[in-house]
């Protein structure tokens, strides 16, 4: 009889989403004149960039004619992107080589698969509030979870400590928090892991909402992160690529655990089980690291920006703690009059009509805290904005 | 300190098409004036067809407006898909729900992720000649392999004897003998997965080459194959999709194992480890189910089949024992002469510069066997036979 993969069975039910969306359609029908606000999921709203689309295009007639069409692409990346990757990089003054940078079909993809490399008695150690499937795909991997809780008294930014835990998940710009690591804080965490030989897995799906120079877009712009740290990238905030998927990782060269290059593990795992991401969405990924593209996508990001701006400005007033909005898509808020995160949502659905994400969806210590995300349309933001003052400022 | 998967350790290190490219290098730069005729890789020529460009265009112009832009897909694949290819299935006769089907990036990609559902403790049965990742992706797993061996003797087709295994690998039509199971030989598969409690691993990737009405174009065409396999289906070769990436992969809701339904924990799975398949390559593909791409998509097999038939033709005036070519791309012969593949391969690449794969790399029982792959140029392809004939008709 063929045994299934019991840890499933561990895996807990995730009813946020789902909740979200049951309670908002029992509110649309019992008001189906109201509109609703939706401040909730971290989704994008903007079409793609013109440059992007064009070679979108390029690509497709490319597939069209046989004198110009791709098959098997290489399994880690074309080489015209993992180059665009690696310049990219350099532009900001961190030297990585092509052949560091893997191209995937996106970040949440690669988080999955890339626990390929780690054996299951390594514990992961997630920094909650966090985004949920880091703790599922280890889970489903077999691997002991050390949950490290943090909170306002630290700004959602917590030192190493003490945690006992090898494989380390760091999301700087964090969701659901918007908190961004400095260099210091860091260095704090390249300097724990090369200490006891952990590995950071770094999510750096935000980085291009960063907007203060002092603040590191990459973990290799922090010395000793080469031999401690993946960089786990994504287009989907930073060119509206949700969904058109596209991502790329890096694992420096230097990186070796146990007597293995984590690097060459990556190659082999990947010339078994990919033949590479499509010659077309990797063609117009190509685009976004232009000149031209990076204009085009900033344009976008800075138009989320402003949302967040509209956002944090009413939370100023209305002196409610909150922590992101600037460097970050996401306003992450202190629940005012000590309302549970669920409470809060049903709160601003019945009075206003605005949808956020509860903080508890994202870990026990998410309880009292509340996501806004700055993605949905800008007249809808302001809308929202404003009623949130007014609710608030009763 | 992280412990790294010390499964990679466990992998040989394949130098099949390594090896082939530098035989054909060394040649070349001795030869530098003679044309080389590539039968040896399984990548298509020819371009997409226009009904499914148009539609990739179309996509494209999608994601350039905010009206009609899509974001996240859904994990498990767009309905609009879902139901196209459940009807296909439906047309053939094979009653699929929508939501029993699953929309990847490719069956290679399937063919390694599918394995997170299973216990490492259940052994896979590979037969052997095989495609090479079914046995990586497994060792990488950390799971034993069973080889089954075959020959011309059972015109590569085996019966399950007494294999013991949990995990079973079918791939028919085969790559790389190209030998096609028949309903009968299939139902014994079935009967004995069902009775020891096994799941069938079934690659349907080449099923759109075959033309024999009485051969199974899919497993569950097959008499309770719902309760004890998976399908895994890819556009690569039956719509050029190699370098285009899309599959999918059938899991009925029958289908059990330990008191866990697979689909569900697949449903589970992918969206934890993904954010589903690119939408403009899914409504690119989505036109592959209509009736003009079917129709343009057998225009392009129909090419492939001429040149399988090309080579054939060949062979059997030369009396060389052969098995596919007819219902699938690939051709496998016998070298002559009781030459080793790879000896046949100098063979042919110094006297005629004909490259074609050697069977050694696909398992030791593919020794003294060659494989011919259909997907080259027409007229290269006619060439290459021609050549062939002369050469060993002596």
């Amino acid at each position: 009889m063929l045994i299934p993969n019991t840890n499933y069975n561990q895996l807990k039910q995730s009813y946020l989403f789902h909740n979200i969306a049951l309670k908002v359609n029992d509110f649309q029908s019992r008001h189906p004149d109201k509109k609703i606000y939706r401040l909730g999921i971290g989704d994008v709203s903007l079409p793609l960039c013109p440059c992007v689309c064009e070679q979108l295009h390029a690509a497709v007639e490319d597939q069209a004619h046989a004198e110009t069409f791709h098959g098997y692409m290489p399994e880690c990346g074309a080489p015209f992107l993992r180059e665009a990757v690696a310049k990219h990089y350099k532009a900001r003054g961190v030297n990585i080589s092509d052949n560091e940078v893997y191209i995937s079909s996106g970040a949440s993809d690669e988080l999955g698969d890339i626990l390929d490399l780690f054996d299951k008695s390594s514990a992961a150690l997630v920094i909650e509030p966090a985004y949920p499937a880091y703790v599922d795909a280890n889970i489903i991997a077999g691997r002991k979870i050390v949950h490290l809780a943090c909170g306002a008294y630290n700004s959602f930014l917590p030192e190493p400590g003490d945690a006992d835990a090898d494989l380390i998940y760091i999301c700087s710009p964090n969701n659901p928090t918007g908190a961004v690591f400095d260099r210091e804080k860091l260095a704090k965490w390249v300097r724990y892991a090369n200490e006891r030989g952990a590995v950071i897995l770094f999510d750096a799906a935000y980085e291009a909402f960063i907007e203060d120079e002092a603040l590191p877009h990459s973990i290799f712009e922090i010395e000793g992160a080469r031999t401690c740290a993946i960089e786990i990238c994504s287009l989907s905030k930073t060119a509206g690529f949700t969904g058109t998927r596209l991502g790329y990782t890096v694992i420096p060269k230097e990186l070796e655990r146990g007597g293995m290059n984590l690097g060459e593990m990556w190659v082999r795992n990947r010339t078994t089980k990919t033949n590479g991401v499509s010659y077309i969405i990797q063609k117009g990924a190509a685009a976004v690291f232009t000149e031209q593209g990076q204009k085009q996508i900033h344009q976008n990001i800075n138009i989320y920006k402003q949302n967040a701006k509209v956002l944090t400005q009413v939370f100023d007033k209305l002196g409610i703690w909150y922590c992101g909005g600037s460097n970050a898509p996401y306003v992450w808020i202190q629940c005012p009059a000590n309302m549970t995160s669920w409470e809060f949502f049903d709160y601003l659905l019945n009075e206003i009509q605005v949808i956020g994400t509860p903080g508890a969806g994202f870990g026990s210590c998410g309880e009292g805290y509340f996501r806004f995300s700055s993605f949905a349309d800008t007249q809808d933001t302001e809308i929202a904005a404003q009623r949130i003052y007014q609710l608030l400022n009763k």
